[in-house]
Parts: structure tokens; sequence; C-alpha cells
């Protein structure tokens, strides 16, 4: 038997997809919406979230999944001072989510009492782009700081996204960042991709996206 | 035969290690010294070297190698931009540089017309941590905006450093960043690294950098 990387890594991969329909599948049957959360390290997932549960109380019940590479609770610390449920996920190194880890994740969470999953992924522009969770929609965040040339960078990224974030706008005066160069290169990769632009620091921008997900939660619900 | 994915992924890193060992062996005998430069997504990796090529200039010779997960060559540019001989390294979608990648950009650069060869790695905390490249140091860039958390939360990349580099502190005025926390959290993993407090905006701190980096690629020229 002959084995080579591809290999593995396609029969990893595949193995992946039957366990994201399966996490789908649970999720759908306790009606829960999910978000794959995804960004750089230090982009504001965990900012943004916090932002989101302040946006959704009282009538929405969040629940989140904290991916980590390390055993350290600071992120999951900071959801459940907040008081939402929020499980923590040691990736034991690996620089990605998958579903089998997500897996593990949802049953530790009482998902009859949640509306809304989000799954904050290991902060990262490569390596979580490649393995599907079975959540509902892909979103990334884009911080000003990072520069405004990320998209043609990390493209493989931005081309799964079906909403992109762009956060840290209170940074604008101080950073050289070409509004237009970025948003052209996410155009080329993702025509017509749902975009926000926020400061979680500032809470500008969040209505918008709060809006919108309320609608996406109202429209979940009557599926 | 019975392959699992931790043999597999053993005997990748086994033989990058000896790929590894090769390319330093090519880099001393041209007396090289050479950086493998790591960060997340826009850190400014590319604006330290061409500050670090404008602060060794005239007398030290420089040359880059670029790795990227697309094939673009933003960065590429800008180094030949600066009159300084790169090579880009496409990985194909790969988080991360390896030994083998390097190697093929090794045998593309003027060895003998170099004394210094900065190695910019894929933008990512994680998986460039776990691929020695064979060159005599790493390097990580940490900047403001990420925030002060990431010791804590990338303990693996900081653990294997030789150098530190904090950027962006020109955003200092503009962002909670506990400065002694960060550091706290460095010091846990890395006792006595060390460390260099720069803004590639403004220039400030580059003198203690470039003072630093005469002195190793003098011992180094006396090996």
């Amino acid at each position: 038997m002959t084995v080579n990387r591809v290999q593995v890594v396609e029969n990893i991969l595949n193995a992946n997809d039957q366990v994201a329909q399966l996490n789908r599948d649970v999720l759908n049957q306790a009606g829960v919406f999910s978000i794959n959360l995804m960004a750089s390290p230090g982009a504001g997932k965990t900012s943004f979230i916090l932002r989101t549960i302040q946006a959704m109380q009282p009538d929405v019940k969040l629940g989140v999944v904290e991916g980590d590479t390390a055993p350290v609770t600071i992120d999951a610390d900071k959801i459940n001072a907040a008081g939402m449920p929020a499980v923590q996920i040691n990736t034991g190194g690996e620089c990605h989510l998958d579903a089998v880890m997500l897996r593990a994740g949802l049953q530790q969470l009482p998902l009859s009492d949640i509306d809304l999953l989000i799954v904050e992924n290991v902060g990262n522009l490569i390596c979580p782009a490649a393995f599907n969770l079975g959540t509902h929609i892909n979103l990334l965040i884009a911080s000003i700081p990072e520069g405004d040339d990320k998209p043609y960078k990390y493209p493989n990224i931005y081309r799964g996204l079906d909403v992109l974030v762009i956060n840290k706008t209170d940074l604008l005066p101080y950073i050289d960042f070409r509004m237009d160069y970025f948003q052209q290169g996410v155009e080329i990769l993702n025509p017509g991709l749902t975009t926000f632009t926020v400061s979680c620091k500032t809470g500008e921008g969040l209505d918008a996206w709060a809006d919108w997900l309320r609608s996406r939660l109202a429209a979940h619900a009557q599926k």
C-alpha cells in the first residue's frame, strides 16, 4: 500500500466533510443558526462576539465555541462573563478547528436553549479555510492594521466567505489603508460579498450588522 | 502497512530537519547569516525588511526570500525596488515555508554576494513554528494592534524564538495594550529573550536593532 501525503490530506478532508454534515444536521434539528468566525490573530474576534451578544440581547440566546491552540481560557472567560455559555476547544497546537472538534464542542452546549452559535476559529488566514465545520455561514473579520493587501495575499479564505466584517475603523486616521484597493481585491475573489465596516471599540457600524443578523435568524427560524 | 496521521506528520518533520541541515551548510559555506522572519498577517514583516535594508546600506549586502501562499509578488516587488535580490516562493496554499522550499529559493540567489539573508515566512503564528528551515535565528514580529494576549494564546512560536520585535509602537496611544502583561507572557515562555520595541512607520527603536544585527554579522563573519 502506497500512501502519499496528498492522499492522506484528501482522506482527512473527506472524513471532515462527513462529520460537518452531521454537525449541520444537529444544528438544524435544534433550530440553531451558526457562524464560523475566522480572522488573523488579534483582528478582534472576541470583541466582535461580545458586541454581537450585546446587540442581540435579550431576545436572542447565544452560545459560543472558542477554538484555541493552547489551553488558555482568556476568550471563553470573557464570553462567560457576558452571561453566555461558552465551550473552549483546545486544538492541541493544530492551526484550525475541524468538524470533529466542533462535534465535541456541540455535545457540551445546551443547543435547545440556543438560537445563535458563534464558533470562534483559531487565529489564522490559511488553514481554517480548508475545513468545512458544518456551520451555516463563513464570516471573516479583517482589521485595518493588517493592511489593505490581505485579499491579494490570502485569496482562499476570501473566496469561501458569506460575510466580511472590516474592523477597527477607529484606527483609519493613523494607518495608510486604501479602502478602494482592499475592496477591489475582495470583489475579484468574491463578487458582491456582504460586507460590514465596523469599529468594535466605538460601536460604529454594528447596527447594520445586527439588523442583517436578525433577518437571517428570522429566515432560519421559518425553515 | 498501517499509516496514521501522526506518523506521516513525524516523517515529514524528520525529512524537513535533514534538508534544514543542508540549508545551514550551504549558508555557512557562503558566509551568509540568515534570519527566519515570522509574524501574523500584517504585523509589518516587509516594512521591517525595508527598514533593515535601509539601516544596513551600503556595507551589508542583503538577500530576501519571500514566502507567500498565493502567486502574488507584492512583497518581492517592494524588496526589488529597494535594490536587493528577492526570490518569491509560492507555497501553493501551504501555511508555512519548509526547508525544501527554502532550498529551492537558495538555489536562485547569488549567495556569494550576500552577507545577510532574510527569509520572510508566511503570515501565521502557528504552522511556521513547527518547521526548522536551517536559518541561524528565528525572529518574530509582534505588533501592537494584535493585542497583548498573544504570547499566552500562541505559546509555541514564542518558545522557539531568538529575537522578538514589537512593532507599531506609534499606535500605542490609540490602543489598549498592556506592555507589562505582554512581556510577562513572553518571559514565562522564553526567559531573557532579546527584544526590540520599534515603529517601522516612524523609525523609532530601529537603531538598537541595527546595532545588534551588525554585531551578530561581525561575530558570524569571524567564524
